[in-house]
């Protein structure tokens, strides 16, 4: 396992920023995410021009300007070449020691004591700029994007739905079960989501008919970016699974649930799941997330113990991560009303069946190559209790065939809920705290459901 | 329905490339496939130095030098900018008139009576090498890979292996099903394939086991590159989708048929699949196939008709392609004996349930957007009897389970084989002919099979 605690996340340490102090803040010193953003603004000359950036506290460090001014070493070095184009692939593509010794750098640029960007005022308003209100791109060009499905209690929930009879496949405690998602339609948080037309049959004993989505869903995932690279043929063993996680990002999987139920026989979700993905704009690594880790979930003795590929001693001390994800809503009238979004659910992803290395380890273990950039995702999150259940179609148990045991969610200006509507906002978020070390928040994962085109 | 049979398929047109006026030559004139090769040859300046070519005869054209020479008009202009890449997506990105353009100004200058690179001697030197012993690349970037699964025969197969009692699903005859494949381990033909390792569970009174795949298969299917694109939320109407494909090819789907068995539910097939996917390296246009377009495969009057946004008058009229796919196999001992590849089944296209249209369709009718050098493929394409069957698992019938109607192929030196053994070549081959037009051969797509790792 690559990442153990070390001097960056020393919780004493303060930034000259001052909002990354304030103990509530997702983005202290002792994170830095990576995101990328637009910075042109629409001008002429420069109509996009993205930008790779640190947040610090409401900030973004703009990593161009800070190499342009020489504040990171060597202007031709692979590190600080990187950090020149519109994606994070050619960071991810050095490994996790390269991302480190930069986060160090950052860390001495930004603590308080260091005047290097604090007191240089041009350079300060050059490459420093609000968090809010900036436009979002997605942190990487996404080459290959794999969702699994990691979490045994949504299994249990949803197989309990779509497979009364079979809820758990004999496969799942042996096997990090995953498929292959789209990787062209995958969007920032923020990019509003258009709900999709599709197939479905509403009742078997007619012909499907044609139209928009009628159990439009989220899921709340974890994700993770690959660093680095395997050739084709060769595998990651367990033991170094972890150097090949850059950091870790929100994932909503947008599931047209009703699509989903008449598509997925034999060969799993397709257009149920392609229309959108969203991510959150920031990417937490490995090395900031580090205090968080946690000794993956124990399987009773009654379980199996994963195969010997899959097993090692060190992932299941430390596989796990002790990270609070949260669902929260605001629907269109709510937010006309003033209303704040309403919190949904709440889960930790300590409870993940199977370990982001042994999806890794798994993923390769045919010899199939991951390359920078590409992106994982854990599958829903979900706990035992309807309070931790990662997608509506768990929180309202209103399955296919619409079980008589639903509940719909009932929101603060009396509107039900068993599916999205449109003009819901769905807002994930992602935090980690633990005593003795400062909060790390993921920031968050928005997507705003538009109607369907006609 | 973009192309139509135009001048470039006049079957008198000769070229001055003699081997090109063969009959049984794949590459006349009239088909002028395009292709990545590396030419550097390995030399420190140019190690790799891929380019662009047609195929013609038993040469390759180059098209950058072409352009360079100014064979092929201004030099700025976006389709001269477009072949001086190592792939085809920005030509693919154009569209298909731009791409007839190209296609009749190569025709221009390849025919018998034009002298412009003919009577060139240095140009012809520089621009034309025999394709044989070439170094093929891969045609295009491809960002994401569809497969799809458009034979009814070879669903049904397979079906009465892995359900049966449920071998062709209810959705079937609705929804042109497919699903998402891994592109970062797509491949040129002539790479060679290493065997699997993976996850199966031979016996299920038994734990799984982990070790090279026992049941390595070969899927024959056909391919089509994506031309243009489209946003994400808009769809393509059924009655242009023709325009969004831009060439076809062949694909060899490699299949660990006892992994797939372990893993496919409830998500689709994962590691079975994504360790490799071979492409043939000739992208054969829509133009040079047209044709050979025939009626879509008529349905029986107690199948459904397809849903509204599946079917168009113009694509059940012409939305098939008349064109024999076949599958050769040479083992180690046969190369050791001197004897010839031999074939094992031969199938026609026209077979297929669903058009390539009804899949661009369905593929983007949820608002999915397909993007420049996206690939889709077929699924395997098989027939009703033996011979016609596309993938070993249906010609050997020895599915999981290992019925007892199986029936192993016996090769030229008397081995035998249920699945494909180390040292075997696949060699998928494809052609379409008909009165009164040329010959048009897709080329071939080989891949070597290699042993498991250890």
């Amino acid at each position: 396992m690559a990442a153990r605690v070390n001097s960056t996340h020393d919780a004493s340490l303060q930034s000259w920023v001052e909002s990354a102090n304030d103990p509530a803040s997702d983005f202290p010193i002792q994170n830095l995410p990576f995101c990328v953003v637009e910075r042109g603004g629409g001008s002429a000359a420069a109509p996009e021009d993205p930008r790779i950036c640190v947040a610090i506290g409401d900030q973004l460090l703009d990593l161009l300007e800070l190499g342009d001014a020489g504040l990171l070493g060597d202007p031709e070095s692979d590190l600080v070449l990187s950090l020149q184009v519109d994606h994070l692939n050619l960071l991810m593509a050095q490994g996790n020691e390269a991302v480190s010794t930069l986060r160090r750098r950052l860390v001495s640029i930004l603590r308080h004591d260091s005047p290097e960007l604090r007191d240089r005022r041009d350079l300060r308003e050059s490459a420093m700029m609000p968090a809010a209100g900036a436009k979002w791109l997605l942190p990487a060009r996404i080459g290959d994007y794999t969702d699994f499905y990691a979490s045994i209690d949504h299994a249990s929930n949803v197989g309990a739905m779509f497979r009364p009879d079979a809820p758990l496949l004999p496969n799942y405690k042996w096997i990090p079960i995953g498929y292959h998602g789209r990787a062209s339609s995958i969007v920032a948080g923020g990019t509003p989501i258009r709900r999709p037309r599709g197939q479905t049959r509403p009742r078997e004993d007619q012909p499907p008919v044609f139209g928009p989505c009628a159990m439009l869903d989220y899921e709340l995932e974890l994700g993770a970016f690959i660093a680095g690279s395997n050739a084709m043929g060769e595998h990651v063993s367990i033991g170094r699974a972890e150097d090949r996680l850059f950091g870790i990002c929100l994932v909503n999987d947008w599931s047209a649930r009703d699509m989903q139920k008449w598509e997925y026989q034999p060969l799993g979700p397709f257009l149920a799941k392609n229309f959108a993905t969203s991510v959150s704009p920031f990417v937490v690594t490995m090395e900031a997330i580090a205090p968080f880790r946690t000794a993956a979930r124990a399987r009773p003795s009654s379980d199996p113990q994963p195969l010997s590929y899959l097993l090692d001693e060190d992932d299941q001390a430390r596989g796990g991560i002790d990270l609070m994800l949260e669902v929260w809503m605001q629907s269109a009238a709510m937010r006309e009303a003033g209303t704040p979004p309403v919190k949904l659910s709440s889960v930790n992803f300590d409870r993940m069946y199977w370990t982001l290395a042994q999806m890794v380890t798994h993923h390769t273990s045919g010899g199939c190559n991951l390359e920078p950039g590409d992106l994982i995702a854990s599958g829903t999150v979900s706990g035992t209790d309807r309070g931790s259940r990662g997608c509506m179609l768990e929180l309202t148990w209103n399955g296919p065939g619409a079980d008589p045991a639903r509940s719909p969610i009932t929101l603060p200006t009396g509107e039900q809920r068993t599916f999205l509507a449109d003009g819901d906002e769905v807002i994930l978020r992602g935090y980690a705290h633990r005593e003795g070390f400062r909060r790390i928040g993921l920031g968050e994962c928005r997507g705003l459901v538009l109607p369907a085109r006609d």
